[in-house]
């Protein structure tokens, strides 16, 4: 008889005293705070939502029997220190996006989004009833970390230009900010890239140190102020057609709370996943409309650049082929995302298409 | 001091003995079973799923602190009772879809899902981030209900038929299965249309008492059988292109809960939703293929077709604006959909027609 039966058993067949005796220790064992490190900075628009959104979440389900203490980045460890603090054991979770961490292990890409990847749909769809939270977990193995998919912030733009881009050489020297296997691909186009957290981004573009760069989509790049920098704005990217954020718990940790307070914490992160990805997208529409009204000049990258980012992109994640978990990660990735994008382009983009035509 | 503060500053500060004494009844008196009535057969592919998802959720969160206890249709109640039986008390929770419940109020359509309205994207949008939970809350104070959205289908099909529809004025006499007002609308059509419970339209179809029948998607109506009785399947509908499912509480058992376990049927109803729209959408696309191999025509109304249902929808939903709600709702949800749908035609939109262009 494992644990919770016998709570259970005792609570219904013995007396309210010993029912009583036998579950307060059991209830005030779990009492714990745990502290969580992101790789936002403090208020940044959606990312940190996510973050707290998890916090709130986890601590209101459990009536604080799990408090969950968020650190900004910075303020324990470093944006991209995270992943090392929890699977050392110096903080309980992470909340972060998983390609900054392709550096541990390649396949963390597909656990945000990989450059001609899977939008935001097609992720959950694999995440949550195909072969993605299982893989996820493989990889959590290998680090000690139990891992949840935790926000997205939908197809990221293009990103902001000083100048325009009107053929793949526009990226040669070009000093442009992308994180994770999308920056490699601009990299081979002949642009050098960096990976700077989104608290250093405003600063870096500002000062010259950088071109251009991405951030996520018009109501965060509204609130971190690019549009003061740069006017010019490509709406749609390659590099995070459905960028995915992480929750990941130290496994240690995860495995020494009850079944209950596990379920809270996965539920919390799904849940969390779905709430954030809503937020950008019922925020990015008015926000976009205020940015033009404001100047911004909103463009597309021509087919000869999206052509050029096609081929870049695929020598990317060639070149992580001969590890064995990144090759299965793909291969179900891409099995997944075409299966997916049938249906719905046959289903819900055949309405749209038909919505638009006669709603105008 | 409120209940929880006074709680954690016991267990903080008072004797172990102190804090045993006074969590543990706080603890046992949460203790209960709830009872889900549902419009579901029992097993029904991915309706009754996102039932049971809820009930084991909510149940897993709490150790069985609330245990919920699911009824199919029919068990306790008829599917289409299920909203009485929790206004009334008889049962603790439904869980259905609202448009079933448009003769208690037309504004219970927006929940499910509007002819030529919201996708599943743009309803979490709006739902979560615009007016929506807000206005689904208002109609559940008319009723002495709590509701929350707990599952989608996605966009759903346009459905069976025994005879191709080449023009509006094939569904001159059409006895058709189609609820709430994209059934109306289909009236307006010519149609004679029928709303009949999920598990009785295999039957229905079959017999002959109805031409044609929608039901959800490919992976839905390949376990309901409809290829069975017709191969003359229509993917894309004007009619539900992302249709909700709701989890209803009756709101004086609502209001009775804990803050924590309130705070677990929300989350645990909103988990339900993303859960259950990437399992149909997880599952579509490789039944259509099955469904195809297996003889099933698959096609798309013209442009005709598609005009006229716009202006029967169109008119349907016109009929309802003298009701103040109604016409609240329809103006926000239409406001909401265009801010949406502008950004995801501009960024996701924008990328799958270049991926699809590239991969192929």
């Amino acid at each position: 008889m494992d644990r919770r039966s016998f709570l259970k058993t005792s609570a219904l067949g013995g007396s309210a005293a010993a029912a009583t005796a036998l579950a307060a220790p059991a209830y005030a064992q779990g009492k714990r705070t745990l502290t969580m490190v992101t790789s936002w900075g403090r208020g940044l628009a959606g990312v940190f939502d996510a973050a707290q959104r998890c916090a709130e979440t986890i601590t209101a389900m459990t009536d604080g029997d799990l408090t969950v203490e968020i650190k900004a980045a910075g303020e324990l460890v470093g944006a991209f220190e995270v992943f090392d603090a929890v699977t050392a054991g110096q903080a309980d979770m992470y909340h972060a996006a998983d390609y900054y961490f392709t550096g541990q292990h390649p396949g963390y890409q597909y656990f945000t989004a990989a450059p001609f990847g899977m939008t935001a749909q097609e992720l959950v769809n694999w995440y949550y009833h195909g072969e993605g939270m299982a893989m996820h977990d493989e990889l959590g193995e290998l680090f000690g970390l139990k891992s949840f998919l935790a926000g997205n912030t939908g197809a990221q733009a293009g990103g902001w230009y000083r100048k325009e881009i009107n053929s793949p050489e526009d990226f040669q020297g070009l000093k442009f900010r992308m994180p994770g296997m999308g920056g490699q691909a601009l990299g081979k186009m002949g642009a050098s890239v960096q990976n700077i957290p989104g608290a250093e981004v405003y600063q870096a573009l500002a000062s010259g140190a950088i071109d251009g760069t991405e951030w996520i989509g018009p109501w965060a790049d509204e609130k971190a102020g690019f549009f003061e920098i740069t006017k010019i704005y490509y709406t749609a990217g390659f590099h995070e057609p459905g960028a995915g954020l992480s929750l990941a718990t130290n496994r240690e940790v995860f495995d020494g709370l009850s079944p209950a307070h596990q379920k809270v914490i996965e539920i919390a992160a799904a849940e969390a996943h779905q709430w954030n990805l809503a937020q950008f997208l019922n925020n990015n529409g008015a926000a976009l409309q205020r940015l033009q009204a404001g100047g911004v000049k909103v463009l597309n990258f021509n087919d000869a650049v999206w052509d050029a980012m096609g081929v870049a992109a695929k020598a990317t994640l060639d070149e992580y082929m001969d590890d064995e978990i990144f090759a299965r990660i793909r291969a179900s990735v891409e099995k997944s995302m075409r299966e997916s994008s049938s249906w719905i382009d046959a289903s819900e983009g055949a309405y749209r298409k038909q919505r638009d035509r006669i709603l105008g």
